[in-house]
């Protein structure tokens, strides 16, 4: 175990678990009638797991739908029971923080495909009982946005104040608007991209080819057998590479070494590969190797590029899009085209670099940046004049 | 196999092999006196592959010692019977070129650790007559240019005009003026750094994971059981997108797909991942894992920062510093602090970033950037005023 592990470690033990929002549970909802998907198959039963924050309002026009990373969850604040740590966006939602569960009805939404409570690879087929595993139908942000539909068509949303999230949960967002544009009053995509570039590409083909390198994984038919541990471990390490920067790595690790002496062999000499290393043994433990397959895949297909993204013309979602400056993974001229599509099409749109060190990460650390900018956005959205920003405008508690 | 190869493969075909310096052959050099390497251990006796092009002067002022990267070889230049590609530098090196063959005596000298001739973990143990594997011991820059030493004491040279190389070929040349400041009148240090920064280290222990997470590596002693093709295959991939940069991949694939149409399943949809898995695999032919393991661990322990790249007060190379704006493996920056540690010991030291969208390849294919700048270094180095700039100067042919 490493030594920075463990001084984060003892420092989070200290800490008493808390959250302002308390405590929370991931709830599950299941629809039988089958999705039928981008390639042409049908799945279902399908369940999605999903957490709620706050309350609906009597018009139901304060919900606002957060979405998740690639390796996220429907948990993203408030506290499990049992759990030291709260959800992953914690800081960001909550009574007076800037998604204020005081005025809006924040709901968080895990995706198909994923092994989070939703339906995924490692569920059960209904054909065989047995794990889908590579028998899974392969899904697009397409396909894990229509699930989320119904989901929010459960709910009794008609219109969502707002859809927001980072990364693959900005994919989801401006999918939202791409599929739903009526159902959408704003959206906040964040360090994301319309489309893949080969390079984001080539990442995830080789996180992939790691996972499949190994006999482990055995045609993704693993589940009786146990988890491809090492090609998984392999691929969780490229992705975290990919999620700092050359900076925030300087700062976090420079070259100091985890013995205090070069070892002259192969294990790991700097705390940088102590900290991959880890990172890679943890991840093994909470996350599918074939979800990681089908969801890498499902980002690299996702292309809203040339107008897809806003198609029709009576289109009013508002737009805040934000990046990192030092976010080479997602980098900021890709939430440009974002925005150059959006002024073409004469959409309301906002655009924002943010100044962080932490490379991609920074949509899950660059808190004070991110409530500066969402706060004020989400208010004026939310208070808008009725009906002319559509509906559910006006409201003021 | 890919289309965007059948057609490259199709066009070199075509063209008959040729190289202005027509054929040569790898060279081998071999001392029984053991090496004292940095770790302690000894190794011998060693096996130096190497190529030479051009003639050494009567007073052996002319000697170039041009340095390979991490795959590469002692086949820089001119063809070897039989191959349709010449060496890895061959535009750079021969009559008339940057390296003129009609005025300087090059040397292309291979390393230990490699697999390309030089004596390494694939070679045979003297103890027991079987492959090293990691049994191989431990090296470092320092010991590679060891070995080089007592090539160029072999060959006669006291002082070469120039150590010149790009990438690791450059963490090279700056060694050999670390090491041995009086023998080398000038170094060309190309896209390369003083030490590798923690993001450069995480790649190559990525590089390495994905090698050792192979079951068929078999802790190195794989040599009666075959490569670990898989992990290796990974390794290479990680390594072919750090080469490249975001927009000559952009350039060369941009989301162009393979067979025409995506293919909801786990193959390669696009070029990109196509053009990956084929170097993955080309690579495992000419490549040994033990090799990849050690040269990378080589690179990531030279340090030769805060003052010890030239400790003498005596040093008088002359340094033509390099770097490519598009680079991101090897930034700028990094040949911006060898300048910086250059200048602050008053050594006379000309730094260029040149402008190109290969990123880190570029040292391989900038050529006309790299020549514009190469080929008057040297030549004022080489007619320099003698006594003056060191031994051999103010030979003129």
């Amino acid at each position: 175990m490493d030594t920075i592990f463990k001084s984060e470690r003892v420092a989070a033990a200290e800490k008493a678990p808390q959250s302002a929002l308390g405590f929370v549970e991931t709830k599950e909802f299941t629809f039988a009638e089958p999705l039928t998907l981008e390639s042409g198959e049908k799945l279902g039963p399908v369940t999605l797991a999903y957490e709620t924050y706050g309350k609906l309002d009597c018009d139901k026009s304060n919900a606002i739908l957060v979405l998740q990373a690639l390796s996220g969850d429907a948990h993203a604040a408030g506290l499990h029971k049992g759990d030291k740590d709260p959800g992953w966006w914690d800081d960001m939602i909550g009574p007076g923080k800037p998604f204020d569960t005081e005025r809006y009805f924040v709901i968080c939404s895990n995706v198909i495909g994923g092994c989070k409570g939703s339906t995924g690879p490692s569920s059960p087929n209904p054909l065989t009982g047995k794990p889908y595993g590579t028998n899974f139908p392969f899904i697009t942000i397409g396909d894990m946005v229509q699930a989320q539909r119904r989901l929010i068509d459960y709910l009794g949303i008609d219109r969502l104040l707002c859809v927001a999230g980072g990364s693959m949960g900005g994919m989801q967002a401006l999918q939202w608007v791409a599929s739903y544009p009526r159902r959408v009053r704003s959206a906040i995509p964040i360090a994301t991209a319309l489309k893949h570039s080969p390079q984001q590409i080539a990442f995830n083909e080789v996180i992939r080819q790691a996972i499949m390198a190994d006999p482990a994984w055995r045609d993704g038919d693993y589940y009786a057998t146990g988890q491809p541990e090492k090609g998984l471990s392999v691929a969780r390490m490229i992705g975290h590479i990919t999620f700092m920067s050359e900076k925030s790595m300087e700062q976090k690790f420079s070259r100091r070494l985890k013995n205090g002496e070069l070892g002259f062999a192969f294990g790991a000499d700097f705390e940088v590969e102590g900290y991959l290393r880890y990172r890679g043994e943890q991840f093994v433990k909470r996350f599918d190797a074939n979800s990681y397959l089908y969801i890498t895949k499902a980002m690299d297909y996702l292309d809203l590029s040339g107008g897809k993204l806003i198609s029709g013309k009576e289109v009013d979602t508002r737009f805040l899009v934000l990046s990192f400056l030092s976010d080479w993974l997602y980098p900021s001229h890709q939430s440009q085209d974002i925005v150059r599509q959006l002024k073409r099409k004469q959409i309301d749109a906002t655009y924002c670099e943010l100044k962080s060190t932490w490379g991609h990460d920074a949509f899950l650390v660059e808190l004070e940046g991110l409530s500066a900018l969402i706060r004020p956005f989400l208010e004026k959205t939310y208070l808008g004049p009725a009906g002319v920003k559509g509906k559910g405008g006006g409201h003021v508690r």
